[in-house]
């Protein structure tokens, strides 16, 4: 990982050229250094064809917030303008076709200072919301995603495994919905801190208490949704075992590597296993509109921000799971220093 | 196994006195006879206390039609008589709690002469269905409950993997349901031609073309279901390998092993994994209904009957895919002899 200078880009038909203001280091782009050639075997699973070649040069970062510097050709029409403040679904759509932002040799990602992204997919961020608050709307809309499409009811209680930025968005989301038993199960003192202050009714250490004890302690009757948010090797089957008969499991953390499961325990329990992924441009902008409301308050998961020359250790800090939750690059500089952990006020961060 | 007298069963409170008229051999009794602890395994893993010891003497049999001989005692208001042919769901309700039927060291399973029943359970027989297709209610009632939960829609395509009596019954329910894809795949002619018969849409040999690549071929348009009724490893990562994306699986095959899957795919595919088991005594009546209105014609499955002292021979022949399918067992005998495969025309095996 170099930081180094690349040719200016230029917005072509449709496009608008930014300066990024903050852009969140996601767990994916952790995956992405070690394995990106996971990224590009998974992409032909599913028959895209991606134009990404791994082993050259590119540029990370798709959980941004920039501002609009020019507007390309053809852009008319559009509701940006110069000096907006604005973000983006992760993807970009030239006539070459759809670019995974953040994944491409072409378009550099965000962890950048200037940046091309596709004007018909940026929204203004509304008037009042910081560009670092704003640059949490992609993963949060993702946890709103894995919510809808596990169809969490109203009745029903949630065990959350995993309070990493993801774990923690699914908090935040089912707190917004007013759901009553939300268990968040983490190793880390700092991640448990920040669930609770994100809503979670419960927090538990698994050294201490498996998590299905404490849910079956604190509640232990509502229909039961487990979100498996952790996404390491033994995890789905240590849910598949933890959860009680007819409940859901949704699995919304990437565990890379092959994994053994006990497919007779699942069918003894009559288990449904959803596994979901990103989120739909609509819940994009709808998660937005909740962190600008302060229906989401997504502040304690902000631990840190970085200029582009710390952009290599944040990716080392965010490996120790009690150190970090999300770190912000911000390459436009000078940057607030990284404030110190545990949780961080929120007066120390905004801009 | 042996065959071997056992004391005479006497009807408790609530209970009735048998005859079994015939007794289908499943593939979880082929299960049992090798892994009975992994029965009693399951159980305790949903919490189940199961007074179940499979190191002591036991009678398997659960898909079963009696005559019955002798009600017991406290069964006013049954709505079944001496003389009547009856089915009833696989379990009894003693006053010392559930038993699985054929899963019981005190109640003898079906592949007895005479057993005893909870008489509220028992369902008669519709006049006109004969004993030997109503005694496939259980195995057809699993299939239907596996379309019911995974929520198979009207327009939704099928493609089932595995035609031995369960991926059966699921093709002849959908069949009923008017489902217009329906592509079934086995390795064995004998099964394939036995799923054409039961109402599969196009049947397809895997080592021909990949199953997915058949339903590709005949449909690839509908929203799919795909059950998984095979249940040895490494099946369900074929079946996620193979799934389109936003596809839902239906695993209603057992699986008794460790296995391993690949998440990330599931993953960015956003696939559904529903996992099933038996049926609901609605399921079971309506499944009995289905049988002897017509609407589901099991006969072609039976494709074999033999009296007690060729049940452990029929273990073995279900052990070669193309030689059986569904081998009842007649404990009254004497029975018509074991017909010929393939599919044994209906009058070869009506009583």
């Amino acid at each position: 990982m170099v930081a180094d200078d690349v040719p200016e880009p230029v917005p072509g038909p449709g496009e608008v050229l930014v300066a990024v203001k903050s852009c969140g280091i996601c767990g994916s782009d952790l995956h992405t250094l070690r394995h990106a050639r996971g990224v590009l075997e998974m992409a032909e699973a599913v028959g895209a064809d991606m134009p990404f070649d791994p082993d050259s040069d590119f540029v990370m970062g798709h959980e941004l917030t920039a501002e609009v510097l020019e507007l390309g050709p053809d852009t008319d029409g559009t509701t940006i303008a110069p000096g907006d403040l604005i973000t983006s679904v992760p993807a970009l759509f030239p006539a070459s076709g759809p670019v995974m932002l953040g994944f491409s040799n072409e378009y550099p990602g965000a962890y950048s200072e200037r940046m091309l992204l596709t004007a018909g997919l940026c929204s203004k961020v509304p008037d009042g919301l910081d560009h670092r608050r704003a640059a949490l709307t992609e993963p949060v809309s993702v946890g709103r995603h894995a919510i809808n499409r596990v169809g969490h009811g109203d009745g029903d209680a949630a065990l959350v495994y995993g309070c990493g930025p993801i774990g923690l968005a699914v908090i935040a989301d089912l707190q917004r919905r007013g759901v009553e038993v939300i268990v968040a199960a983490d190793y880390s003192p700092l991640r448990r801190s920040i669930a609770e202050a994100m809503g979670a009714t419960a927090v538990v250490d698994p050294l201490d208490e498996p998590a299905i004890e404490a849910w079956r302690r604190v509640d232990g009757q509502r229909p039961l949704v487990i979100y498996e948010a952790v996404g390491v090797p033994g995890m789905l089957q240590q849910v598949i075992a933890a959860a009680p008969p007819r409940s859901r499991v949704c699995v919304v953390g990437v565990c890379m590597e092959e994994d053994l499961v006990h497919p007779m325990l699942a069918v003894v329990k009559e288990l449904d296993l959803c596994f979901v992924l990103g989120a739909d441009p609509v819940e994009f902008a709808e998660s937005l509109g909740a962190i600008a409301s302060g229906a989401i308050d997504v502040t304690p998961m902000i631990t840190g921000v970085v200029g582009i020359d710390g952009v290599a250790a944040a990716f080392d800090a965010l490996g120790r799971p009690d150190d970090h939750v999300k770190i912000l690059v911000e390459p436009g500089g000078p940057v607030t220093p990284m404030p110190p952990t545990p949780p961080t006020p929120l007066t120390s961060l905004s801009s």
